[in-house]
């Protein structure tokens, strides 16, 4: 098959480190692999015929070839390119879902904080606590145009710019009442605040810490953990992949917002395969808005 | 009636700051409540006769009185001292075993990691680890004697003292395999080395954190946060206050356990309420052994 897009994420910062994780290490001079759609040139495959929409994981190349079952058929949507199936409806959008109703277990009512809001994780999980009833949504971003995105496109009821002073403090100006829940994308500062934040029983859903992804020396964790004790608080890593089961659940919600256009996610699309370091970097610099992607 | 044991306990440092958390910080020139065991004196309440055993929570005091609401009979135990009920059969053992059941989840076959493992809660948590399936019990204890008693007394697979060398260094030497479980009743550099040490869905019990609970200064987090995310790790605060539907279930397993003597649990035992604060101080300073009571 031939791409079309190829998905660029914060979690391959990690796979580039030769560490114990979920995911094995990148090897040096192998494709960079990873979430990616396209359209079938050439099958001996009964239900994948040449030119259905397919999506697979071989990543960064141009012509991607195995066995049928390394291909997932995918409809397309009306209104949406095929790409949605790398962000909204793929893997990100499960990500978010997953992490804000399972993993911190949002329920009606909860104040919740998101940092890195404007990314492609970030903007769902913020618009996900809106529809499932939480009662204030926060979010934090590294530019002011980021900031407006939130409360303007994105429906977040508060926001602030994490470089004009310091999380803890701007956290709890906007958060007089304290948080239930945090999805945490960043790590470092916006953990740290988070915990000060937190009223009783809170929980958070760890999903990245892109703030300490390039650290050459350890980086000194949040100076408040024993409000983890005295508050009764949780906090979770976690990844996706441990959550398929929560697949069919997702899509039907999600497609269902999506028709009634009650969510809005957006793409940062970078033109060209041999680009794709470019929009690697980009992305770790915190350039895009919502999703990151190459189209081919 | 009349208090013949009173309960000495870590969590009351923490109510001596004022701070927010679960339980209301101790007001100057007040009575230190906490738990006491001790025997009617005089009664017009049904159920609580003159001599009865009851358990209340009025803390450092010779006489308690007040309405039959706020004192719970009790049943002797043969063989064990009425002081058990602030300990073994108390929310000291209840303590140990949510955290370790309910809160970190123990499973069979788990490596289980404890430290203050010679106090009151710890030496419950490896027991009832060993008693519930896990593979290998691992403590850390601030003297020799102590890391001793674990092994030899408590069934510990292996145990180190925490001021030989850095917790890190121990842990990695004595679970090579690493840990699925830690308990926590100490915090700072202990519960780094956890992170280290922690396979893929690794949780830990935070119970404690006495390390950080004198700290002038805030204490730096670990530097290992990122760990949450790659293995998809869990940390959860939690007081037994909020669990106290598992009393019944506790109290069956436990009474159990004593009765076929496979439990052990020491007391440190002052005498006189004109001596508490000094047992206070010493359990401070890691002092005592198992649970630390004062004798009326």
């Amino acid at each position: 098959m031939a791409n079309e897009f190829i998905s660029v994420d914060p979690y391959m910062r990690g796979r580039m480190n030769d560490a114990k994780s979920y995911a094995t290490p990148y090897a040096l001079d192998e494709v960079m692999t990873g979430g990616a759609v396209g359209r079938v040139l050439e099958s001996r495959a009964e239900g994948l015929p040449v030119g259905a929409p397919v999506l697979h994981q071989q990543g960064w190349r141009d012509i991607a070839q195995g066995p049928a079952t390394g291909f997932r058929l995918v409809q397309v949507v009306p209104g949406l390119p095929l790409s949605a199936y790398l962000g909204t409806l793929g893997l990100t959008g499960l990500t978010a879902y997953v992490g804000l109703l399972r993993i911190a277990g949002l329920k009606e009512g909860d104040t919740v904080f998101v940092s890195g809001a404007a990314g492609a994780v970030g903007s769902a999980v913020g618009q996900i606590a809106r529809l499932k009833g939480a009662s204030k949504v926060i979010g934090s971003a590294g530019s002011d145009e980021k900031v407006k995105l939130l409360t303007e496109k994105y429906g977040f009821d508060a926001a602030f710019n994490y470089k004009d002073a310091p999380v803890r403090e701007q956290l709890a100006k906007v958060a007089p009442q304290g948080i239930d829940v945090y999805f945490d994308n960043v790590g470092g500062d916006h953990l740290e605040a988070a915990l000060d934040a937190f009223n009783q029983g809170g929980r958070a859903a760890l999903c990245g810490a892109i703030s300490t992804y390039n650290a050459t020396e350890p980086v000194p964790g949040p100076d408040n953990m024993g409000n983890m004790v005295t508050r009764s608080l949780k906090l979770q890593g976690f990844i996706v992949g441990d959550h398929a089961e929560h697949m069919t659940d997702f899509m039907t919600e999600m497609t269902g917002w999506i028709g009634e256009r009650k969510i809005a996610m957006d793409e940062t699309v970078i033109d060209g395969l041999d680009h794709a370091v470019e929009a690697f970097l980009e992305l770790m610099r915190g350039a895009n808005t919502g999703k990151m992607v190459v189209k081919l």
